[in-house]
C-alpha cells in the first residue's frame, strides 16, 4: 500500500523572487517548502543605508517564515543547499537530509565578483547581506574613530579617504550617502581634524556613472556626486586593490577603506544543475524560465540569463525577480489545473529605473518621462516606503528618514562585531 | 620655556557613570577626555528585549562623541586601556599611545561572573554588551529554526529548552520575555512542531526571584512567571553547564541554550591600580569616591565598592552610577574652583527597583510604596522610554512597543553573524 503525496513545489532562495513566487502559491492545493540560509527577506534596495548608519538592520530585514504563519501548506527552512540530484528530484541539503520535489524553482541570486581578483574581496567588501553592510558601517565607523588617535599625518589622510569602485546605482548610492556621512552627520565631532576634509573617491572604468541611465542623467549625477564632494574618477579601471589602498590609472591612491560595487556574478545554480551559464554564471533558461529540457525546474531572478522581448538581457534589479516569480507561481497553478497551453513566455515589463544621489536628489528613468532632482528623490523615498513590507517597517523607516532629513542625525552609527577575527566578509549567495 | 598645560580630566568608560560625568563636566574650564572601547553608549537595562528581538540595537545605542558635538573640549577616544601607570599619571591605550591625567574617573563596569567556571561561558553566554544580545538573539532563534528540521524527538525536544541561570531581574526579565517570544510571537509559524511547546526553566540557587525586592513582589514574580509558562526552579545552584544543557539538584536537563544572569564581577580596574578590591574585583574608595591615598583616581559605579548611608553596598544598577558620575563632576568643578572642602561625601539615594515579567505586568518596590501588575508595568515602560536619549530613539521605542502590544510582533527577529568562528561571545568589560 502506498500513500499518494501530495504535489511538492520547493523554492530555493527568500529572496523578491522567490519570496514573491512562494506568496502566489500560498493557497494552492499542494505543499510548497521555501529554503533559505539566512531566516530573512532582504531589501536589498535600501541596503546602502544600513551600510552608512542610516537605517538599522531590522528595518529593511523581516522573517520569512513570518510571512507564511497562516498558510499551513508553506513550509520555511532555515538550511543551506549542497547539490541539486536532478535524476532524483532532491534538493540536498547541509544537514545532509533530503527534499524531493515535483517543481524546483531556483532563486538564489547573485553576490560580488572580483573578475579573477577574489584575493581584493577582503581589502574591498561587497554589500549583498546584512553581514556585508555591518562590516562595512563598521570599517567606515572605525577608520574615523582611529583618525582621531591617529598622529602621522599620512595615515590620518589614509584612513580619511574612501574609495568606492563601480558607478552603477550602488557604488553613486553609497559614495554620495557617505559624503553627507563625512561632511555633515560627523560635522565637529571630531577634535583632532575636521571631518569635511574627507575624500569619497568614485572610480567607474567606464565613460560614465549610471551606464543603464540615458547620458543627460548620468552627467547630472557626476555633477551632483561632485557637489556633494565626491571625486568622480571615470575611464580607469582599479588594476591594484590591498592594505594601502588602489591603483587605478597608474597611480597609487592611499585609502584605508575601500567598498566594492563593480560586479556580481551569479549564485552556484548554474554548478548544482550542471546547467548553461552566461558570463556572469547565470543558467540560461528556456522562454518559460525553465532549465532547458526539463518541465520541473526553473530557474528566476539573478540566477537566471532571461532576455526581453527586445532580445536584451533583463537587468538584474528587484521588480523583474518579482515578475518572474509571480510568472513562475502562475504557470505551476495553471499547470496543476491542467491549463498549461495557455502559458505565453514571460515577458518582462520594465518600470523604469531609479537611484539616488545624497538625501535631496535622484534620477529617474520611466523610458516615457526622465525625472531628476529633487522631485525623483520624493517619488523614490515614496516609492520605497510603499514597496517596504509591513506597516510597522514604513513607520520605522519613514521617521528614520525624517530624522536624518530635519536633523542631520543617523540613527544606526554602531560599531558591533569588531573582535579580531570577526571582520572577515561574510560574502557568499545572499538568496538561497 | 615650557607652555602650560590645560587641566586635564580624563574619563574611562561611556556607561551611566562615566557619561554623566563628562556631561556635568562639559562646560568646565578644563580637558576632558572620555574613552571607551566600544563607540557607543549602551542603555543596558533594555538589553535583554534586543536579546529577545522586541528591540533593535541602535534604539538602544547611541554614539558616544555625539554628546559632546558643541563642546570644543571634551575628546573622544575609541581605544582599549591596557594600563593605568599611578606613578606618572599616564593612562596607557592599546596602540601605545599614552594620555596623561591630572585627574582620573574610571568608570568601566563589570562582566559576567562565572564563579570559577569560566568553561561554562561558551555554552552559556551572559548579557553585557550589543554582541552579547545579538548572539543570544541568534542562539535562540537559531534553536527554533532548527528544531524545524530536527526528525528525532529528544533532539528536538532539546533545542526547544532555553534554561535561563540567575533569578534577579535580568535572569526574570529574560526568561518571561523568551516565553512571550515562543509561546506568543511564534506561535502558529512553524509545521513540525507546535513552538508553544517549548520550556522556559528558570534556574535560582536563593530561596526566591528577585531577591532584592520584598518577599510579596518575589512570590507574585514567581507566579507571574510561572502564567506565562516559565518553570521556576529554587534552591538549587547549577553544578554542570555544557553542549548538551545544565545539571542542577542532582538532575541534567537538556538544552541546547543555555543563557547566564547569575552573577556579575567588576573590570579590571582594580589591577590596573594595584588597589584594594571586594570580593566583586571592585575597587575599595572612600567616601569621596577616591583610590585610597589619592585625590587624584575616582572609581565610581558597577567598578567600585561603595557603602549607602546605613552601611549597605550600593547596588550596581543606572541611578546609582548616574549619582557618582554626578558626584564626582561636581567635586571635581569645585576643587578646580578651589572649593573642595565643602564637598561632603557622597551619599546614595535610592530611586526604586524595577523590574519586568513579560510584557504586561512589573513589580516596583520605592520604598515608602510598593507595586505590581500592570500600573507597575505602564509606569516601568513610562520610566524607560523617559530615560531614553533623544527624542528620535524614544520614538523609536514607542512604536516597537507598540507593534508588540498590539499586533504581537517583534521587530528585529534576524540571526546575524551566524557565520562559523562568529560565534564566540565577545564578553569583556563594558564599559572603558
Amino acid at each position: 500500500m502506498t500513500v499518494e503525496q501530495r504535489h511538492h513545489i520547493v523554492i530555493i532562495g527568500a529572496g523578491f523572487g522567490g519570496l514573491e513566487a512562494a506568496y502566489r502559491l500560498r493557497d494552492m492545493d499542494a505543499d510548497v517548502t521555501i529554503i533559505d540560509q539566512r531566516n530573512h527577506h532582504l531589501f536589498q534596495p535600501l541596503l546602502y543605508q544600513v551600510a552608512t548608519s542610516s537605517l538599522a538592520t531590522s528595518e529593511i530585514a523581516w522573517p520569512v517564515r513570518h510571512f507564511f504563519r497562516d498558510n499551513k501548506n508553506v513550509t520555511t527552512l532555515l538550511a543551506t543547499v549542497t547539490a541539486v540530484d536532478r535524476a532524483n528530484n532532491l534538493v540536498l541539503l547541509d544537514d545532509g537530509s533530503k527534499v524531493r520535489f515535483d517543481r524546483l524553482i531556483i532563486a538564489t541570486g547573485a553576490s560580488h565578483a572580483y573578475f579573477g581578483h577574489d584575493e581584493w574581496e577582503e581589502f574591498a567588501p561587497g554589500l549583498k547581506t546584512l553581514e556585508d553592510a555591518t562590516t562595512i558601517r563598521r570599517r567606515m565607523l572605525t577608520a574615523f574613530e582611529d583618525a582621531e588617535r591617529e598622529t602621522d599625518p599620512a595615515e590620518q589622510a589614509a584612513l580619511l579617504t574612501f574609495v568606492v569602485i563601480g558607478g552603477g546605482p550602488t557604488g553613486v548610492e553609497l559614495a554620495g550617502t557617505i559624503a553627507e556621512l563625512a561632511h555633515n552627520t560627523l560635522k565637529g565631532e571630531f577634535r583632532r581634524y575636521d571631518p569635511t576634509r574627507t575624500r569619497i573617491v568614485l572610480i567607474e572604468a567606464g565613460q560614465r556613472v549610471l551606464s543603464a541611465f540615458p547620458e543627460d542623467l548620468s552627467e547630472y549625477s557626476k555633477k551632483a556626486l561632485e557637489n556633494l564632494g565626491v571625486e568622480v574618477h571615470l575611464g580607469n579601471a582599479v588594476s591594484v586593490c590591498d592594505a594601502d589602498g588602489v591603483v587605478y590609472g597608474g597611480e597609487r591612491l592611499a585609502a584605508r577603506t575601500i567598498l566594492w560595487a563593480a560586479g556580481v556574478k551569479a549564485s552556484n545554480a548554474a554548478r548544482w544543475l550542471e546547467a548553461e551559464a552566461d558570463r556572469a554564471g547565470r543558467v540560461v533558461v528556456d522562454p518559460q524560465l525553465r532549465l532547458p529540457g526539463r518541465k520541473d525546474i526553473y530557474v528566476i531572478g539573478d540566477t537566471a540569463s532571461v532576455m526581453d522581448t527586445e532580445g536584451k538581457p533583463v537587468p538584474g534589479i528587484a521588480p523583474a525577480a518579482k515578475q518572474q516569480g509571480r510568472y513562475v507561481a502562475e504557470l505551476l497553478m495553471a499547470e496543476h489545473a491542467g491549463k498549461s497551453e495557455s502559458v505565453s513566455p514571460f515577458r518582462y515589463k520594465h518600470g523604469g529605473s531609479l537611484a539616488t544621489i545624497g538625501r535631496r536628489l535622484a534620477v529617474i528613468d520611466f523610458g516615457w518621462i526622465k525625472l531628476r532632482g529633487a522631485v525623483a528623490w520624493w517619488l523614490w523615498g515614496i516609492a520605497h516606503i510603499y514597496f517596504l513590507i509591513g506597516m510597522r517597517n514604513r513607520l520605522a523607516v519613514a521617521i528614520s528618514w525624517l530624522w536624518i532629513h530635519t536633523k542631520g542625525q543617523r540613527s544606526a552609527r554602531l560599531i558591533t562585531q569588531g573582535k579580531a577575527g570577526v571582520d572577515k566578509v561574510t560574502s557568499g549567495v545572499s538568496g538561497g
